[in-house]
């Protein structure tokens, strides 16, 4: 922390900081994230330092700013997040989720931010981060809030093939598998148990929920696929993909605002 | 209404009738909609009339109540509704929507009913179903609740081509365009305004939202693509197809309760 | 459905038909139900198609719109629904049932509705009508919302003897009785099961409440007084007091806004 | 105050007495109120004072506990408290207000009560009275909650005649009039601005509501009928009556419990 | 009640009374209390009571109405209260309470007044007063609210050698010790149980909390410390200070409009 | 991160560590901050970066689990944390702050965790920090929950002369003042702007406040009073006391639990 030589990480900066980019109208990008369970390997903080890294990456190349993270994020689905029956997943009700996400919008707007992106890596938090983006807006319309609640990249056939190179469990079943695996052994190899890595899959895929949970459509150990076939190189190659895409929503939806 | 010969519509059911169905334990399936624009050629009430119609077909086949329909879903997103900018839609705030569902799961608990299927038609109650469904649960673990919050049936080659036998736009804009329209042709043409039917398409398919709403997003008939190739017959196939597989998933999640 | 040659019927209407209704300053009426056991011979139905259906006559009469009707209304009480206890009865809590009318009054509002009305059949919904017809106006007072809580028409002695020409037993006990019957009767006979018809009658009239529900208030059947002298002819003369009231309300609450 | 031989007003009481009341399984009467303008001659306590008052009365026949009354109440309608619009009346939202009893009654709970009433003034309370009695029990079904919403006597055709010898306007107009106004001239006659009272009516008697508020159906002075034919006399005739149905519950309701 | 010379006391007065108040932006001060324990020798009341008799001491002194009392709550603690563990304490849950203070401002500001103070006498509703404030503060940013949530006078040495001549137990244990105690016995004798005075002390005293409730923080009487040297003579000059305090924090705040 | 030889930081370990840790009953301790204006020379992060390096250190020392921390805290005081017309803080409404702690804990008892402390470093969170554990405990008895709501080690006369040699301002100001500053010249000196320290004082210290904020109750920099006397060793041994003061607790709380 407080490394980068131009203060662009909101939590990092003073007031005097920060009102100043509000002022100059510059893009505020916020990780939205989860505190969950990611397999036997990956650190419960996976959901939100990992889209705190790539927003960083961006604001390297882009004039934007780090937003201040949210580390919680909604309930846990078995078929995309494992379920909530795991230790180690903190999830809020949703109605706290959603008042959470209203409040440091209100705040950003009060410090005088017009540009906000909502960085949302969690995939069960969809609608959920909707909603309050919806409701502030409602209140005060001169402000540009973009949702950006899938933010997976395209995934063109090469790409797919660069980073499945034998078989490809489908985007669904990402979790704590290749894409996350990789993505912490180029940022952070230190937070992998690598000698905790192994295949898994769930024993039931099927695209309804039920409650109380059952535990087939989810795994033993948290992973949703394999994360085997991770690595850092592929690490670098997600990074670039999902940075230059949010990148490119930036500068198509602030033109003015994004030269570095 | 009224003209089934066994009754399985919890609405046109008197209190015992009802009691005796939650006694035998009988499934209970609500039809999960909205209220929302449906084009130039199709009523608001699509979302929640036509989940209301397989749903009652699926009870011609098995042991199942159709349950209350809930007709006021949450707000309509450009991408995939058209929008909150048109008239004619009513949409619920998250918060009343998630309520609502609560309160009907609590109460068919409190009515004897133990196996409950949400058949969710409006995608954009996405999450907003799973919500109520595991509050009540929580409270109520002696229940087993399905949720069913995207009831597309597989959509094979060969079906994608019996439908769209030209161009296949994607599911996602598949808003009051071939399946809605088919669907109602199929069971009440009286609904559709044939001379109204007309191609669109957005002006800008991303997949991020934007508030204030972008109406690029949406289209200035509230169509997201073509109703145009619809048609009675198509309309036939889809609600096989829907039928299916709404029985399939209930003979696999109440295996001992659905045979008629 | 649908067969209405203009199209009055809001969920029946595609947007731009209540987009051209709206912009005209055309009344909206809508009907506030229930879902609630009716004793042995009606269809928890009642309480909402009811209240649709004189309405809907209205709309033949008078230059109005038929609004989204509301099946679900606020918990069943003894003395005037039967309560709680019934099986059947699908109630939503006070908070749910007032936020889901401010949504959808905020809603119509969005839509360009100025003239509203709320017409509501269930006795319980008392109060919880008005308070958020209240909070929209507080910030809409450009709109005017009518709340009719009781549509019962004056009941003259000459009626009151056409209706109930041996005795009355008083308004309060009429649930499930001869004035639901009777409507039932004319305005679609086959809801009603004629050979479940039966006398019944509260042990306990009182003038307040305990909870847990004392069933003394209640009937085994859950109709309050005798349906028995109900009939088709009954329910004409009642549909056409019914709609008096209301057109005479709508007229002189929206005076240029009525003729058709 | 403090001024009763026996403790029997829980406000005035110590813990250990409350704790000893408690254990012994007294009835406990809440009166509850509002703070409502009423009219030129009487202050806007008077619907919380005048129930305390005669709760107080019925506490010296009966073995029971005054409650801990609530000086506030829902909003006033022009129609039955004289609307909104004066100053003076200071109500609050219905979700407050419910939640302010939910919360009295379970506290009374923790203390040990079992035998509660509700004892309302307020017309505009109904409902909102019953709705938290009716939570709390679903929680403490051990509880018996006694909800009296509407605490007029039965006012037989002597009475009335002892009453309003001339004319009776009915109870719905009975706000800030002849009921109120005696009970404050028998109870604390300096209280009642004698000078000010006057003859008032409203212009528009109906039996709906509109919002923003049609004054028409409210008065200038507050008063809904004169307050003239008022007396102390008539004050002492009302509290007899009150006091009677009152005790007639409690004594109904908990039988083991009231012999003082 | 209803004696003073000049109609001050909000309850006290009429619609009519209170408008020209608050036409003339007369300075409105609302009591905050609580209904809690206090030990063997004090009524619950005396958290409501007390602050309601410091503001009409004011009221005699300076142009101020006295408001309407808040006689509830939030949750007692240990240290500062007792705690929750007390028959006879009824408190409100946070929200609860939240909101009545909001309600009451919003309607406050309805009447016109514009220059309102909160004047909490229950610690433990610290936080909990200012926030309601705040909200209602940033609707209406016209109104001047002052937040007195430690009423506390300065307490000098000579002040804390006149009340604690021989030793002072620290004001955190003050709770229905010397100074409750003596403000009774000036203000209203007839409320202490003289003969139930008897010292007392918590086991453990430490600054932070324990759920559930470590008893051991209490005491088993309810009083925090000893009341024995409370006295009438204290009480007077406790009042004194008081006073003195409300009223130049009423003048610095409101100069303009305090001169009675 | 992810450096220490031995898991003890919930957000770094994976769900099996943390379901191990649970099952020993390990006490966690989550630190509760807030995002908040820190002067012109500290960052916003300051209210949860450092009572995360108290736990971090006292997790050094006891058996604990520094739970996951919260980095958003209710508004900011003038008189405490500068108010919120600062740019730079971003603060949660009461009702969304307390439903965040309410729903962590309620996850961290379905991890497992039974010895829970809140750890609380922002002085505007009590009372809001002390709810949410209370309700929590209501429906979960089992649950031991620690409340520190003012982190403050004793501050004995040696110690205030260690830090404060010259005067003391009182700990009321210690707002991005001595202690803090000489926290992060411990703990990160890179996070200090160095060159931007500088004394400062409010205008008007009073023990009240205002709505709309009075500023002059605030400062120009935000630190209330002045950080110029801070250094690294002040930072230690502050590091010292807090550490110390929170093992204390801990091993006085959960004496079988602590030893490391």
């Amino acid at each position: 922390m407080f490394n980068d030589p131009v203060p662009t990480v909101f939590q990092e900066m003073t007031w005097e900081e920060i009102a100043a980019a509000a002022r100059a109208d510059t893009p505020i990008v916020i990780p939205v994230g989860a505190t969950e369970q990611h397999g036997y390997h990956l650190p419960v903080c996976t959901d939100w330092v990992l889209p705190e890294r790539i927003v960083r990456e961006a604001g390297r190349r882009r004039n934007l700013i780090v937003g201040p993270f949210l580390p919680f994020g909604y309930r846990s689905r078995p078929g995309s997040g494992g379920g909530q029956h795991f230790p180690g997943t903190v999830s809020l009700r949703a109605t706290t989720f959603m008042s959470l996400i209203e409040d440091v919008l209100s705040e950003l707007k009060r410090c005088g931010f017009r540009n906000i992106v909502l960085y949302n890596w969690h995939l069960e938090n969809s609608g959920f981060v909707y909603e309050p983006a919806y409701l502030v807006s409602e209140r005060n319309p001169e402000l540009k809030i973009v949702v950006i609640e899938d933010v997976n990249p395209e995934f063109t056939p090469q790409r797919l093939n660069a980073v499945w190179p034998q078989d490809f469990p489908g985007l669904a079943l990402e979790h704590a598998a290749v894409i996350e695996t990789s993505l912490w052994l180029y940022h952070e190899p230190s937070a992998v148990r690598t000698d905790r890595i192994a295949a898994d899959s769930p024993q039931r895929v099927v695209n309804h929920d039920v409650v109380p949970i059952d535990t087939r459509m989810s795994t033993t150990s948290g992973a949703l696929s394999s994360p085997v076939p991770a690595s850092a190189e592929k690490g670098r190659l997600l990074t670039e993909w999902l940075v230059e895409r949010l990148i490119t929503i930036v500068d198509d939806e602030f033109p003015d605002r994004t030269p570095i």
